[in-house]
């Protein structure tokens, strides 16, 4: 990931979390974070002033530690150039802007390569009041279904996080194949499973060859890679010296 | 969401949580589903076999009702022509292909079309056994920082989920903008202001032409939509009329 993207400065993201009232949650998001590499937490009046102590906060210790507790919106986001809401919407008016994840993330990424930038989440319960709102440049929307909007807090963290280092590239690399078996290796294996069901009586003599014929389209419709396919054929082969089948096996046998 | 993918049909992928712990994190994961419309939840030998209680599952209780308990992987996955496991990587040696989120869920979609897909998780803590991990095609990884790869159960569930539904077209669909002020509105603006000004005394009179032509310059900068423009106006015009300055206010003041 970081070598894709080395010039996402990722500390000039402020996640805020307002009026927050499960700890867990804090420590979820914190976790998310870290998972990212994100730093800067900020939380606006949590309703449990212990929540460093989250649990739910495993290997992100340190970022949850160095957290800012502010009393205001208006603290949380003060440096920062631009101030984004998150929000489930459907179920009130909404005086702003709003866009949809997969484009309000590019947004994001782009003023963070000029100033810094708040991404606000609400409490688990109400989410951003209007009044928290009025704060926002514009609200960013998880694209959920309409009939169940509302997402967990914490997952809904990880997934803005994600986005926002998210590669576009990525989608379309497809890893290194593996190397497919040759030909020669294919053919081996079709004679050495022909020998077999010949050894095990499964050919019947009077229709051998289109049997050959259907085996051999068999072994091509595998999906053989070539590192496979001397494990195969060593299986064959002890089969075969198993059934008696004359000069196979003898020697390694 | 729904109109952009009529095809894809989210009942093809089973989620299936191998020996989870945590029932809340059964929970969130149901919640994560339900969140992006997914419907076949699976679960393998959980810790706690009261996990259909789980709380978090927050409007996901039917789908929690729903799951299926089995004993082992191989049942899990039966009815599957795909089988995909999800790991932290880094912590053991790994004979499977490898593929980041962004890649395999596009993978997932493509076999999504043709027959059923199983989405494998392994426990809080100790990840898909390698027992686990021989049921599956290939491995997914979500592409967190190398030196902190372990994510969140609920919160690696929501990731794949969402990168499966993601619409990639919605990345570059811009919303419709704001329409901006006329030349004519940015111009009452100007005019009013510089009046504004004067009654105030904030214009020196020695510099009035160049002030005229800075604060045209400071209006036009202003990302002025049109519909705001009658507000700014408003407010203008009301500072005018309390400023006494003649010939504004006068018609509605």
């Amino acid at each position: 990931m970081s070598q894709l993207r080395v010039s996402l400065n990722l500390n000039r993201l402020r996640v805020v979390l307002v009026a927050t009232r499960n700890p867990l949650n804090i420590g979820a998001a914190a976790r998310a974070m870290s998972n990212f590499g994100f730093t800067r937490l900020r939380v606006v009046n949590p309703y449990d002033v212990a929540f460093r102590e989250a649990r739910s906060a495993v290997g992100a210790a340190a970022l949850l530690a160095s957290a800012e507790e502010v009393r205001t919106v208006a603290d949380a986001v003060a440096d920062c150039t631009l101030v984004v809401g998150t929000t489930a919407v459907g179920h009130r008016e909404l005086q702003h802007p709003l866009r949809r994840l997969e484009y309000g993330a590019r947004l994001l990424r782009r003023e963070m390569g000029a100033g810094n930038v708040a991404l606000l989440f609400g409490s688990e319960k109400f989410g951003l009041s209007n009044d928290d709102l009025s704060h926002c440049h514009w609200l960013m929307r998880i694209p959920t279904r309409e009939a169940h909007g509302t997402m967990n807090l914490g997952q809904a963290v990880a997934l803005c996080l994600y986005e926002v280092v998210r590669d576009p590239r990525a989608a379309s690399i497809a890893p290194r194949p593996l190397k497919p078996a040759s030909a020669a290796d294919r053919e081996r294996f079709t004679t050495m499973l022909l020998d077999a069901l010949r050894a095990s009586g499964y050919v019947n003599p009077r229709t051998a060859s289109s049997t050959t014929q259907k085996v051999r389209r068999l072994v091509r419709r595998l999906d053989l890679p070539a590192r496979d396919a001397e494990v195969w054929l060593g299986m064959l082969k002890q089969i075969l010296w198993k059934l008696g089948y004359p000069g196979e096996g003898d020697d390694q046998g």
